[in-house]
């Protein structure tokens, strides 16, 4: 009950996506945790054991997430203040892969604008932290089930992300994705699709994006670490075709996601 | 292990002062609760449970502190969002009134200016939520003991509060509090303050202040629901001499403080 996690949300999490028994983007999640760890001052150590555990916890499963939460740990006293003493605390979860429709992939998914607009704090851009309330209220405007996500601007009017996804779009052959220095999660697929992209030749860029630049996109997309890459077919009353950039993104990214033995 | 407090700070809190066996302004703390749950669609309705909850933690203790803490409780489906079928939890904590110089609430005590600056949300202003990983890297600023809080601004430059503090300035005999309208915490102290200076009297205002209202200000004091009202004595490196309209809010709500039957 003196979890600092649940207290202020002192802490960091990671879901992984486990296909085939193996965990995807390991090195990904693991570094970013670190990152996380090192910005928020959390004395966290057991990377090495931290990935045998998920590897042990990602064995024989055909597709399974895992959701790893690191806090600092119990309160060693009063207050926001840490005192540096504190033991950090690891919990980690496996859930069945939940059910989606297979034609996401092809046909691609509706988003909506959200209403809330993201608080901007440089110190906390990029990490994927416990203070999530923005997340649980932008995703409680909408009950439609066809709405697959929403996308969310900053205070300042930038467009940041999904609720649950990075977002990308398409324009005169370029590659764009918000920039996540004022606030948003730096997601591993996101990171995993710059890479490839730019490794294959693709002109890709992180910019500051807002309204206008999201609505002369020629394609949007979508990525998490659950999701890999997909298609934007609406936003809100807007309708888009999933394009030929969308499509070139998500062969790069197959390897990646179904891994090498793959069909 | 799947509380929304803990994953995503989906939550509230608060931390109710008691004194001489009582829960100092009680009522002011469950209605702010109130209004968090209502902000935020967390079904929490036993409030007359936890008020006497409250008040058998408070009897017998000549000086405590109470938190209490209301998530919207284990998730019942992955993911931000609520399905409305979750039950919220309730955890309510007792722990000793902290040490304090008893020369603070006379001489007063020194603050800083915090660099972080906090993000704006309008939608999350005014509550005591479970997102506090600002407050938690703010004050990892300094380690000075003898500086008691941060002053902290807002993305946009507004002066918001300090980390467990509400803040008030003195200008030409007006008592002016940062509006709390895109983020900070609505202190019960805070109301306190200013219905009990209005019904006396003094000309209050909600305003939005920047540094320059800082710097102008004759008298500055904090008020949460431990200290009651702490006159500042220095910000930074600029010293201020506790003052007239201090000296008077602090016999304002001292019957608040210690009770009717007090000396």
């Amino acid at each position: 009950v003196l979890e600092r996690g649940l207290h202020y949300g002192d802490g960091l999490f990671e879901t992984i996506a486990c296909r085939h028994g193996r965990p995807r983007l390991l090195d990904f999640h693991l570094e970013r945790l670190a990152l996380g760890c090192a910005r928020l001052r959390i004395a966290f150590n057991p990377f090495g054991e931290l990935r045998r555990e998920v590897e042990n916890l990602a064995a024989g499963q055909a597709s399974a997430l895992l959701k790893v939460i690191v806090t600092r740990g119990s309160a060693t006293a009063r207050g926001y203040g840490a005192r540096g003493d504190e033991h950090a605390t690891r919990i980690t979860l496996r859930f069945p892969w939940p059910q989606e429709d297979s034609r996401c992939i092809e046909d691609g998914v509706a988003v909506r604008i959200a209403e809330l607009r993201l608080g901007e704090n440089p110190l906390l851009a990029g990490l994927k932290h416990l203070n999530r309330l923005e997340q649980v209220l932008a995703r409680g405007e909408w009950r439609d089930a066809q709405i697959f996500d929403a996308l969310l601007f900053s205070s300042s009017g930038l467009l940041v992300s999904g609720t649950m996804c990075n977002v990308f779009i398409v324009n005169e052959k370029r590659l764009l994705t918000p920039r996540l220095d004022l606030c948003g999660v730096a997601g591993v697929m996101r990171r995993a699709v710059l890479h490839a992209a730019a490794a294959s030749g693709i002109a890709t860029a992180e910019a500051a994006l807002g309204h206008a630049e999201l609505d002369a996109a020629e394609e949007i997309f979508l990525t998490n670490a659950r999701i890999g890459v997909w298609p934007v077919r609406a936003v809100g009353a807007r309708t888009l075709v999933p394009g030929a950039m969308t499509r070139r993104v998500q062969k790069l990214v197959h390897s990646l996601l179904e891994g090498p033995g793959d069909a």
